[in-house]
């Protein structure tokens, strides 16, 4: 396939033009056959690309002077699609010159205008947010929805599965993914009706590029087990919460430890290549990039807080997405997945699991 | 109030009779005025006792030889309620010669023979099961519920907010519990219509004894910033066991870290008090105790792999529950919002919020 460009939402995130430009610079080190269109105040990129010439060269620039702001409500933010840099970015991959977008603005927006632009893939009811989190071993988890979608039924659940899958092959090298369904237990009888029947159905499931091993619980998301965690949108976004501030607690204990007694201050300074370790691994800029999926196009979210360095891991998830064909992927499971419904002739799955 | 005894049922938990039994006598010289009924094997509870001549002449000893096992379906177990030492600990607490039961043994069972044997109180539809969780500051959180009831309407969910309250009232000494519902964000507009309502109900009720402050996200559980956090049983035990295992996560990538070079083998030495003072905070021995609230009668559940310190926490906050009477506060509570409905004249507040 040819490597179309990706826009860049210039103006969303807390830090502005500057770390978003010089994180797609990074970015682009790895990858350099991408192009990029940068969306935003023309005068403050061309300012941040100064310091990027090979940026620069691969970058245009389209100028607008609006911008969602970060506690803008959805609906509000709807409204103004083609003045805004988010909506900008966005309508350029729905108008195909660019194949992806990624912007560090409001989440909720992000999601609305790329689902009303963009609309949701053949096959797929609902997109879903999906983030990378770290685990014990060396590859991260993928978790979806992060908190697109409230409520889920059982076709939904399935279809994020499929979704996660596609994803967890390209970041994890075509390696067959281990998926589960978040749950409050592990045997066949816990957790909601729609639960158990998405169970089902991926267990029934054979020609799937995936292996499907049932339910995980809350406390071994991260323990490595598993690559794709699969969930309702209010849980998971309130499992990844728990996760996050449960980490940051722990760090704040241990920040309080080692400050508590000179002792402690002196062995904090020569373990400091230890913590350092540690720091790296929890840092959220190392496992940037939530990723909306199940659009007619590539949407990536970096978190609003991010450096540039987690700017460049955004944008390089970005690309890798388009180099393996992440909306491809999906579409052939959801292909597969039907074909198996309709030789089972009348099982119901075509209709169960796939979009009318 | 006359202090009644608490039963224990010796034979639940993966350390078995000694630690339940050494457990009790822990707590007991804290509260010496309790007396104990030690339900299980006889032999095995008399060899324990030999150590705790005190908690000796405290204790009468109910034999039994039957144990319902860690991994048994709930509906099993309640065939052996008669039977069993976890049965019979609930038995004594239904019949009155104990007012509260104590087992680290099966929770689902335990919630299921509770139950049917003690009823709900009035006034609550269904029980909960609440925990005790730390955070930054002095005070523990109480979160619940963390599993006994998958779905949950706004009604359940303020009655667990009246429940919860009154347990920290105990627990926090009188202070005004500052109250809010698990939710995906803090706007109004966020979450379920029956997260929705039951902040509506909540924030209408002003004779409670209450702070309500509306919702918080799974990331500010344990800031110390709320006393109370009321979930339904599938978000709570998701979020329970998301901040556990993160927490295990951040002290296994800690281990890990400091045991990676001699430098930092060194400085773990160094900061050793430090680290210890960490273990200590995150022990759950040191937050121990499961709560089922709306029951008519105490029941305590103990972690299963608690220690002799952390069954005698969840005794402690048994007896603290009597002395302080746990059910007749919930029941002032009830009482007082039905009254509140029935002053506002056709809210319909009594339907919506009390059992009928």
């Amino acid at each position: 396939m040819s490597l179309p460009r990706i826009a860049v939402d210039a103006m969303g995130g807390d830090h502005g033009v500057r770390v978003m430009v010089s994180g797609a610079a990074l970015a682009r080190r790895q990858h350099d056959k991408f192009k990029f269109l940068l969306v935003g105040d023309e005068e403050r990129i061309k300012k941040a690309l100064e310091d990027h010439p090979g940026m620069r060269e691969a970058s245009e620039i389209l100028h607008c002077d609006d911008v969602v702001s970060g506690d803008e409500k959805p609906s509000r933010a709807l409204r103004r699609a083609k003045t805004t840099s988010m909506g900008l970015a966005i309508q350029a991959v729905k108008d195909g010159s660019c194949g992806a977008a990624v912007s560090a603005g409001n989440t909720g927006a992000l999601m609305a205008m790329s689902k009303l632009a963009l609309r949701t893939m053949p096959g797929i009811d609902r997109p879903a947010l999906a983030a990378l989190l770290p685990t014990l071993e060396e590859h991260d988890v993928i978790m979806l929805d992060l908190g697109a979608n409230t409520d889920c039924d059982a076709r939904n659940l399935v279809q994020f599965a499929i979704m996660g899958a596609a994803y967890s092959r390209i970041v994890n090298k075509g390696r067959t993914p281990r998926v589960r369904l978040l749950n409050i237990g592990t045997e066949s009888i816990k957790g909601t009706d729609d639960l158990q029947r998405a169970a089902q159905l991926l267990r029934d499931a054979e020609s799937l590029d995936m292996q499907f091993d049932g339910y995980v619980e809350a406390d071994k998301i991260n323990r490595g087990e598993v690559d794709v965690v699969v969930t309702d949108g209010f849980s998971g976004n309130i499992a990844l919460k728990a996760i996050e501030g449960s980490a940051r607690f722990v760090t704040d204990l241990l920040k309080a430890a080692f400050t508590s007694s000179l002792r402690s201050k002196v062995g904090f300074l020569v373990s400091r290549p230890a913590t350092e370790l540690l720091k790296h691994h929890l840092d959220p800029n190392n496992h940037n990039g939530g990723v909306f999926l199940g659009l007619n196009g590539v949407i990536v979210k970096s978190h609003g807080s991010a450096n540039a360095q987690g700017v460049a891991n955004a944008v390089a998830v970005t690309a890798r997405l388009l180099e393996d064909d992440l909306t491809d992927r999906i579409s052939a499971d959801l292909i597969k997945m039907g074909e198996e419904a309709l030789a089972a002739n009348g099982s119901g799955m075509d209709e169960t699991v796939l979009g009318k």
